[in-house]
């Protein structure tokens, strides 16, 4: 980050008057640029207790097996992100439950918060979007646990699986720390347990 | 947003190659400038039953008041950034219990996504910091309801007295419409009643 974008001017990265965090400013117009985390937002999609996996088309991680999952855009919910998503990736329609809220991750490292909403599939007509591979369902014994593409969608799939037993879903927030692009901890932040 | 903040050339807003949304796009080095909902944090800092409330001494809604929130910041947690709003904000230390997290609000209309969580004040020393007037604790029936800044901080407060009742404290996500910077519905998309 080197020119303002409102007049071109160079910035210097400074602590702004009555702030107390360092931020890029312009030397000329003052306009302060402030950078704060992304989110996430994806589904985990489930048809007679069957998972919806996408098979990655891009990188990174292409090839592995995620749950569809994209950025949060302007204008939309996090839940409506998270629908248009599971469109886009795996041509997938789905119906929303009252508690389809389900885990939500902290990734202070790479600067992004993590939503999965569980929902289930309204019918089997799903294709792979231009982003994956292939899509498919899979059983819980079927789950492609070496070739999941990241901890967050492992951890989802490992909480639905455990939760499901009980037939009782709590939302949980986990936080993930990275250390030169590895994962090293997903902790249990909150859960709650009523 | 008028010129890139790589080599200050001129931006165009145009959809980008393999996009289907139209973003600020660089016309010499093609770099794509993403625009994004930014993460609102905060708590619910309850002592003896009393919620602690500030003051606002910052425009919006200056004089009115609110639970300590501001934006989560690059590097942190949602959790972390909501116990550092409540230290700068209200001077306020604060215990985390298992089942902190507490509601969610969706604001598409402002790209703004709110989290708040329910924790316990660990003492009563607390003072105002820089952005308010006062900190105060409010039994439920001295909560001064015509004087609270938002509507997700009335809908928070709204729903821990309800649940407090029995002791159950599901974590609810709701959508906040606006027109007109006006908020027109705020809506229960999921509650995990289990």
């Amino acid at each position: 980050m080197k020119y303002c974008q409102q007049c071109a001017a160079d910035l210097h990265y400074r602590i702004p008057e009555g702030d107390d965090k360092p931020r890029y400013c312009c030397i000329e117009c003052d306009l302060v640029f402030y950078q704060n985390p992304k989110n996430v937002v994806g589904t985990l999609p489930i048809f007679d207790g069957k998972v919806l996996l996408c098979k990655r088309a891009i990188q990174p991680r292409k090839g592995k097996w995620t749950l569809p999952a994209g950025f949060l855009e302007n204008g939309e919910s996090s839940l409506e992100g998270a629908i248009r998503e599971t469109d886009e990736e795996a041509g997938a329609s789905v119906k929303v439950s009252a508690n389809s809220l389900y885990t939500l991750f902290n990734l202070p490292s790479i600067n992004q918060m993590y939503l999965f909403f569980k929902v289930e599939l309204e019918n089997l007509d799903f294709e792979p979007g231009i982003e994956s591979l292939e899509v498919q369902l899979f059983a819980e014994e079927e789950i492609p646990w070496k070739e999941i593409a990241f901890p967050v969608v492992k951890t989802t799939l490992e909480s639905y699986f455990e939760d499901r037993k009980n037939n009782v879903f709590p939302v949980r927030m986990f936080d993930v720390h990275h250390s030169a692009d590895k994962v090293i901890s997903t902790t249990l932040i909150s859960e709650n347990k009523v």
